[in-house]
């Protein structure tokens, strides 16, 4: 199949240096990288092998881009709202569009904004950076759970698993709604944490105070999820996924990188949007509101 | 009446040496000042008309003072283990005991070590600082409430309010439990929040986002107060709260000062156990335990 990648940074590069690399033709969109990724190639420095791509199909704009078999969005959710110009040239009535993005409600407000496309989430479980000018570094993980949002093609979605697989990715079709809000629980509570804390990971789990706390955010996601009608999203997950995080290097999630860097925050599919849903639900995540309160406080300071 | 002094800081400093002024017997017990201000003197500049006590009745050792009619305990609460060994020398068997300290359980732990003691509960509502060596700066306000504990002597209480009224000092007596509890509802909000967000209390104010959590916050107090049977704690009391810090000057509440100058919190007596109180009440103050986690974890970073 042919692909499109938007946003060729710590994910999209990852992913789209990988179909490449196994043959895939890929065409790759870049903004400040362009000029030197046309010139000097893309490469991956991988735990599991280096990618090196003297030269790739770059872009700068999409409107120069071709008609795609699947269309891989690994923007920031916050800029959204310009998917409908950016994706329109590359669009064909049965392009798959795959948004590798984080939080919950960004399937729902892409489709409204793309009335018929094919629209499937996909949740990357990477440690990756981007390190410099067509340069990103892999650090560890970096399976792919795909979940079929309006894919009415079942063959669609299992060809983009195959493609990923023979590229050397760990890659499987998971229920949608389950898989984007297991990511949630651990989503909410470590992203927003490290920044109100200023710390990482590993540290909010050895101090027994947040450690309690981070469960206690996650069983609120899990109730949440429950109350919608989510299911397979159990209790257990929680220990599960502090016991996962207690294995991992310490790690900075995506949002205390992009505070870091003084970029803004994905607030409102990370926070707003599942909090709304779940109040609705009648099962408010109240400690998780306060987190959204705080991480608000310190966006706008 | 005798009044002893113990810990002569920004407000120890300032109701001792308006009762000086106004001509009782008070002694001071001063910890590092003791040498400078048995030479120079103890000096209160004050909104209210400045104080001006060259000649105090000084001591470093409760040992040396003589028993009184009111001792005046205005120490943070992390010394109160000391409260035994401190006031040993002072205390007759009548003595009143005036805790101007902050939080809930305060009167109760010192009861069980000062066990016959005549305990009141001193409410400062004042804007003030130890600017120097027996140098106390008085900002605003400057009231005190009194609430009796365990005085078995209504007349004791009555000549307290009575010396402090004239030393001009607005005095009153309150019910204890009551104005313990109103003072918790500003309190926990505003002392751990100006912490965990660097901030100080008209940001908070200034923000929708962290507006709304402070008012959710004093929420979760008065809900807890009334589950306890604490009487005339009213929903509306959080609105007024809100609208007085509106009028205040940008504040610095204790426990922020405290955590500035490297000083321990008094996260014990003003979260850990009213939290625990109202969960054993069944309402559990949620946001404010996700608070003093945070707390938790900036005092052992």
């Amino acid at each position: 199949m042919t692909y499109a990648i938007i946003g060729t940074g710590a994910i999209g590069g990852y992913y789209g240096a990988r179909l490449a690399q196994s043959g895939c033709d890929v065409h790759f969109l870049f903004h400040s990288d362009f000029g030197h990724v046309r010139e000097h190639g893309l490469y991956v420095q991988s735990v599991d092998g280096d990618v090196s791509l003297p030269h790739v199909r770059a872009y700068a704009d999409t409107s120069s881009m071709p008609r795609c078999d699947v269309v891989v969005v690994a923007l920031k959710t916050v800029n959204n709202h310009l998917l409908p110009s950016l994706l329109g040239p590359l669009l064909r009535s049965d392009t798959l569009v795959l948004l590798i993005q984080n939080g919950i409600g960004v399937e729902e407000d892409a489709q409204r904004l793309l009335p018929g496309a094919w629209i499937a989430a996909g949740m990357a479980f990477i440690c990756s950076a981007k390190t410099g000018p067509g340069r990103v570094c892999h650090q560890c993980f970096g399976s792919i759970n795909l979940g079929n949002f309006s894919c009415p093609d079942a063959s669609r979605m299992d060809a983009l698993v195959a493609d990923l697989c023979r590229a050397g990715v760990q890659a499987q079709e998971v229920p949608y709604a389950t898989a984007r809000w297991k990511k949630a629980v651990w989503n909410m509570p470590f992203n927003g944490m490290t920044v109100a804390l200023e710390t990482s990971t590993d540290r909010l789990l050895a101090n027994p105070a947040t450690r309690l706390l981070i469960r206690e955010q996650m069983l609120e996601v899990i109730r949440a999820a429950a109350a919608l009608g989510v299911r397979g999203v159990e209790p257990a997950f929680a220990d599960e996924m502090i016991a996962t995080t207690d294995r991992m290097t310490p790690y900075a999630p995506s949002m205390k990188l992009d505070h870091d860097y003084g970029r803004p925050m994905e607030l409102d599919y990370l926070y707003t949007r599942p909090l709304r849903l779940a109040r609705q639900a009648g099962a408010p995540m109240t400690r998780l509101e306060m987190l959204e309160a705080e991480l608000r406080f310190i966006a706008a300071r």
